[in-house]
């Protein structure tokens, strides 16, 4: 069964082509962008989000921002390629897939150290678009490895957006959604909203309500209720960041979610890339947490709603524990997080390779 | 150490005065009520929230509204007093405070039934200041009996508004709070939004700030994280029903907080006057959970937050299990929740004598 699942980030001849998801759900808008500020600044206000998503963005911004400069001299089309991918990889600081993305273009273009700008420039957009299409081929198989979890009338509870707007697919936490929906396998899900920005009741009713998948939208305060009044089978979000030890950074209010979890007795899976790991980082206490800025909680949608000198606390992620966490589902498998070590080899024989 | 803090229902001359709560914290304005009509209005529109506040204004208002037909026939007069009673109490029908309140006003007039209508009211008028003043006293004992559970520097986490805005006193949950800024021992606050109506960003930060208490706010799905890495002490909510067996109802998201603070090992408190216990209903399963309309979550800030196709589901109310509560603060001590018997015979002795 064919399903209508957008596309959060492409290409559009050779412009970076996203949902502007800040105008979601009033208002669906396409736009396309070949300026770095421009590229900057709809990934650090979050008009296109979702750690795949932003490294997708990434890759393709940084390569159709180099667009005007192929008849500058090499030298210089370096320069420019070093600076957009500084100043891109700044744009947020807890999604790995950001800077992994860039690195990835800015380590094919130091082996191709002595290839030419408009030859190097037609590399990097092909490395681009194997990001683009590895992105989408790694959603369907978490799709694929997920599906097994799920069962005719399971209620899934999710948080945030971790769905086709999040990635360059169908998404993490929602393709196995998806991929039962595909086969007439009807799952209901229920969306947090996930203050401050809103992205579940925004962007997650929104993606599932367009492609026919039951979907409920409760406050992030209702969840435990939920889990107590309604039935709920498991949940699944997806992630930022992922440690060594299998300690998950995500959205903020997962941790939380996952606490309920466990108190109903829950299973509690997180579906994420496996480059979304990161083996350098012993423990989630060494992920670095954005804070945000104050006023997306104080000026909720237009009007305020905290007074001006009450200060907020803000971080955009939280840290849920490996203790707390079923599975984690990838594009290789679904993992114990306690038994990383398998992934760990095999993701480092990739590189080696 | 005298602290501001605001005074949510009150006489002024012979009105009812409210603070308009749909306004903050945007604007701070105080309306005179003496219209019935306009009393009815306030509540339902929730101008005064909280259940001991509305318990209070229903009774000053029905005062109010009276004093107009003084000079009418006595008979006149009691039809009115009937009709106006009738209209405030179904102008929140759920609210226990506002038949109580309206009740004993009735059984005062049924009394005095040979009593010419100017003295009646002058009574009627010393019963509902009565009313106001034992919400007062019951704030101010709450404050002292919760007292000991706070040292200096002590940081309390409390969800939505049970402070003054919610009494015509210092509040339930907050009084202790207040109590501790009264007597120079700085306390903290942080205060979880509370959606969908955000009583805890627009109401807790508002009084507690004004009151030069330490406040900070936080989205609810942010109380688990600050558990984890800020310091927090206790919990303390208020409640809007407890069962006989200790389970407690209170504004929706205090469930998952309850949760929350015992993975932490954080305490946590009720704070409720004993007219919030209603030992007819055995356990929580009893209470009746209202459920609110979807669209103060869909249009949350006045812009459109979630899609109008989506079905929301919005209990206004949780119940926390007595196994999760350390204790209920009330005006006449701290309670174990599973050991109400004796505050249960001392309030069934207070009815009998």
């Amino acid at each position: 069964m064919a399903i209508e699942i957008p596309r959060a980030v492409r290409w559009h001849d050779d412009a970076l082509r996203i949902i502007d998801q800040t105008l979601l759900p009033g208002e669906y808008r396409e736009i396309d962008l070949t300026d770095v500020d421009a590229v900057v600044e709809a990934i650090h206000s979050l008009r296109v989000r979702g750690a795949p998503a932003i490294g997708v963005a990434a890759a393709i911004g940084l390569v159709a921002t180099l667009k005007p400069y192929l008849g500058a001299e090499p030298s210089d089309f370096r320069a420019r390629l070093a600076d957009h991918a500084g100043r891109i990889r700044r744009a947020r600081p807890t999604a790995v897939n950001l800077s992994w993305a860039v690195d990835r273009l800015l380590i094919l273009a130091e082996r191709l150290r002595d290839t030419p700008s408009r030859e190097l420039w037609e590399a990097l957009r092909a490395e681009a678009t194997a990001i683009l299409e590895e992105d989408r081929e790694m959603c369907r198989r978490i799709g694929e490895n997920g599906l097994g979890l799920l069962e005719p009338g399971s209620t899934v509870l999710t948080h945030c957006n971790a769905g086709a707007l999040a990635t360059a697919g169908m998404g993490t936490a929602l393709a196995p959604v998806y991929t039962a929906a595909e086969r007439g396998i009807g799952v209901r899900v229920l969306a947090t909203e996930t203050r401050p920005l809103l992205q579940g009741s925004r962007l997650t009713a929104w993606e599932l309500g367009r492609a026919g998948v039951n979907v409920t939208v409760v406050t992030d305060g209702m969840a435990a209720a939920a889990m107590a009044r309604l039935r709920v089978d498991l949940v699944i979000v997806g992630a930022d960041r992922i440690a060594a030890n299998g300690d998950v950074a995500n959205k903020i209010g997962t941790y939380g979610l996952a606490i309920a979890a466990r108190h109903h007795g829950i299973p509690f899976y997180v579906a994420a890339p496996s480059s979304t790991f990161d083996f350098k980082l012993p423990t989630g206490a060494e992920i670095p947490i954005e804070e945000r800025g104050a006023d997306e909680v104080r000026f909720g949608f237009g009007r305020q709603t905290a007074p001006d000198s009450i200060p907020i606390y803000s971080p955009a992620f939280d840290v849920t524990p490996a203790e707390l966490v079923r599975g984690i589902i990838t594009e290789r498998g679904v993992y114990n997080p306690h038994d990383l070590a398998k992934l760990r080899r095999a993701l480092e024989e990739r590189v080696a390779g």
